[in-house]
């Protein structure tokens, strides 16, 4: 059995029984969608507890909800990615990377905004012009670390300048 | 004279100077330093009054300064990008956009976040377990269209479902 | 089930029926076929009473009809197209691309035509030297929006200069 | 010297003059901005008469007015295009380009829509809900040929079912 | 069912019959043999009377027939081709290109050689120190058009200098 | 100095004297223009002889002399070609290679046609519909050879079956 | 059928056999085990007599013993390889692949080791330090022919200058 | 100026000094080679202690200290590397990559180990069969967050399972 | 049977077993989980003493035993990888790849660090400011040999300088 | 100063001599010219006196002298090779690679032939069918080692089975 074949099966299912993702993640327990949702897509993995609601929802095997349970190997795509709504971002990226770079080393110095510890809301935010998806998301600074440094003092601590 | 040979010459004031883009963004007029420090690495426009600025900053030509209000060719790298902070945000849309995707279209319909229409807001958030970096944007959502509908009634107008 | 399962169904159906994507499209509605082609071919979504007459016309399931009701995953080739026919556009947009960037820019300001509000139509032009294929596109202008403006008056708006 | 070189020094003067390409279209001889902007850029050649003018203009040496002459190597990237403006387009043969090759071929037969024996004009199409780019192009069709045929009849010719 | 399962399903009926692609192009009417090979293999399309002619020959469904009738998606390999074969034609574009663009172009102006309109011959050449490949093909030239122009007399046409 | 600079030089010089590359083949010693052409862009190499009378016509410098007469490390661009007038041979390639392989194979046995011990011709080919470029090349064919062969008799020679 | 799914089969049996290539060289009738061994992987082809052992062998079908005896698709990986035996000689051409050229043709002229003319042999050297891999190859010097040359004298022969 | 052309012009001055990294990185103050290598080869950054440490070694300007302090933009390679020595770094990634994922998610559950807070060793590792080259790395383990969890409790930790 | 098909069996056993890679590498003799982990995710292969006891943990057939014997054709990604836990080894070798050349030539003279002969060991390192990943490693310095030196004396051995 | 620039320096001055490789191997010492036109070509080092050796005949500065004896940073393509010379090597890989690899681990165990502790000559074979070029390696075979075996005996030896 291979991710993407539960992955399948999984949307399979919701097509058929015309469920949201939003009531998919409610029943699993009332987690963030967000997170449900990779998981199911194949990208993040449930807690034990979630992969056993899931389980019960979708009336998987025991091998299909252990796999939930797994982590799974990440990426959903060959750069660049083809669907527009999803180059979007990846164009954000490629536009505003150099920016956000320089910003973020004025800011708190070399390192980088973590992909790991990382939190992410997505709402609705109403305009009369149109409304706009809103996205909120923080991640830790991570700086980079001097390591190797033969001194006495703050050896093994990180002190940028 | 190329886009980024102007970049490099102001990287290289900005240097000598020991400017940071914040002190850069408010002495060009007080402008988002996320718009400001974009147009300065060749992924932005400046506008007529705010490229008058820079060129006075950084003593710049009368071509120089009309460059930058310029529209230029963006895209800051082939895919993918190299540097990890900036792989960092790559590696979100790689793992999150399909789930982005999916309850984006869950929640307005067919269509994309507006890369273009676009808000951006970078902050510090502090932390005791280490300092976050935040990201707000939003982007104005827009539907794809039915061109070419033949009927009588909202032929040019879209009500999905 | 995946989508371009559900595409190469629907392709059996059309070649051992006989049918045109014209009188496809006239079945299911009366709606542009170049709407109904693309949606079939897996590139576009059906509106719920489309996909209901698309399952008629094709005996699909209740999940398949389902299916033709939601978003793809678009994107029909990694570039460049092989297929002499679509390798034409492409070529357009590499020998041209550059050319329409710089009109577009000089008559509207900095921003995009919007492939998303979208509308196409496709002709047969008669020609004694021979019949020309007629397309007829037009996207809405996307200015870039300045973000991020600190000022008072127009902060949100966007003036470009 | 090469064509890109001869393309920077004409960017470099027009920014220097404040010319807009329609501008210098007009002063080249009243033909199509199209074909002179893209020649500009390196992609489409000027005939003797307009690089004279164009040399006129932009006081250019024996040897650059012949090169604007000359036939250049075409193609303006490595696929995909990074430019936002550039990719909606390219994005466009993505979604559409199955739909276009389907269409074509059910009016036409096999064949292409010549990308050399083509048309192409560009409007600006006023919209109160934003205005919008209008782009109207015609290319011959091009239809495959039945080459080899060993039969008497119309051997040469080429009456396809 | 896909184009290449039915090539697959040919070729596999080839072998056993022991047939070669000439005695096929034979059987199926006369027709050059490069035209009814490259159709079997997935690259180009039948005539209806052909189709049928193959169908019987290969006692294929009427689906299958049919779908010899379609224009295939066309492209045999993604760059470069592995096949040595192949591969030295391939080599002699990459070689040659340059030479052959530039002669083309000394000999009839802008335009390009069609790939469409295009006819081919090959056969065996006798010759002592080793028997050759001699290949002949002809494309209809295609001379780049000015469209747009906007003065009087041969606007449409093309005189180019 | 890079063959690529001596190339641009050569090019600069055709273009000042309004030369023609036949003028240029004639001037070096009547051979062929496809050859010598070939050579003066970089992908062949001149004979000694070809090369002084080159060096006189363009007035090189020794080293420039010798240059040509050098072998050139080949190959004039990334797959694919972006330039319409070279894709249209490399589409050959694509849609008709595997076409050839089996012919070629059907006729000769398991070898290539060699792209080395190869002829070439190119000629103007009137027709009312609109001329054509006619292409002649043969290639010796080159049998796979089956090294190795333990046996006593051919064991060196090749007889396929 | 596919040629790698025959690949596979054979695979398949000699595993369960406990053959080994040199055994299975043997039992087919003492040729190369390279030759044979590649064939047999689906790079080259078998004489009709291999084929018919190799058929007894591995108790082919007349199908599957008639596919041996054709020639492949050749080519065994996308570029780079990423197995680490294999990447090793690839390794090789990228180290040592200029230097090759330049002592070939500083000894033989302009021209290539042929790959299809072309004698292997593989043997163990001991070595006290650790046995080594010895490879034998030669190859058929082809010299790059002047074609269309317009002299007289040896018009078609090559004598290199 | 550019980041590699500082390093380009250290190189230059390492050559010829006749300095060896390590003397280098004790000239700048005793701390690891590591570091100071990678930062002098465009990697990391210097500190402004050590930056000024190095100017004074190489004689620099105050530019290219401050360079030397900037973060640099990183990465050294397209994939795959083709140096040998760094493929093999690479290669064995590609054979054990998926191997140290299965065995760190194994032992710290969902995450990943960073490559920013991260401890770098080398040493020389005399064997009688030849001496070994001796690397020992430690990152953070960073654990996968589970954000936007709705419930009470340590709804903002992080308990695995 | 492909060896891919092999791990996908082992992998769905191993979950419905609820079976830890160390209790499989226990299970199979106590050699080193790394090893063992690699082979049956088809990196590596298994002693044939190894192999008959894995076949009798996932109760596997002959064929399939020996296939776990079996060197597999290795490399498990097309590069980059897109999975972030083994992107940042990747990461590291594109940042610190060059600086690890410099170090390991300064120390060693002109050689490799194997990939093959090559040891592994990981293990986690308690740290109050989050555990960490400990990978030691050691590869043997591979020197480059002077081949086809003509002198007398050392002429095979190899002294660098 | 790069390495390319130092090689390109070097064939300018061996041209305008009109040496040989191999006169210049012999200048230097009487070394295998395979490995002087390597190092000369940027893809080996020299050692100091072949260095020295060089900078007196080719008249280089002391740093130009050092760089001679540095290690490159090797590779001398981006696949593939575009030359139809060293193409012709690269095929061979594609062609017999996986052969290469059952026969070598056949024979030899799991493991590589290295590509660094490689022998390699290069000969002209006469031939009257015309001329051969005969290569010769041979490269230490690399077992891969069972690094981490966890029981007594031979734990750090290597005996495969």
């Amino acid at each position: 059995m291979k991710r993407e074949d539960l992955t399948e099966k999984i949307l399979d299912i919701k097509r058929e029984k015309g469920w949201t993702w939003k009531s998919i993640a409610e029943a699993i327990g009332g987690h963030s969608p967000v997170l449900i949702t990779a998981a199911l897509l194949g990208q993040m993995k449930l807690t034990k507890a979630q992969a056993t609601e899931a389980a019960k929802l979708f009336e998987l095997s025991l091998g299909e909800e252990r796999m939930l349970n797994e982590v799974p190997y990440r990426g959903s795509f060959q750069a660049p990615p083809t669907d527009p709504l999803i180059y979007r971002f990846y164009e954000l990226v490629m536009v505003y990377g150099t920016t956000w770079k320089e910003l973020i080393q004025e800011e708190f110095g070399d390192g980088i905004m973590s992909a790991i510890d990382f939190d992410f809301e997505m709402e609705r935010l109403p305009d009369p012009r149109g409304d706009r998806v809103k996205m909120t998301m923080s991640g830790k600074f991570l700086p980079y670390k001097y390591y190797g440094a033969t001194g006495n003092s703050p050896a093994y601590g990180y002190k940028e300048d």
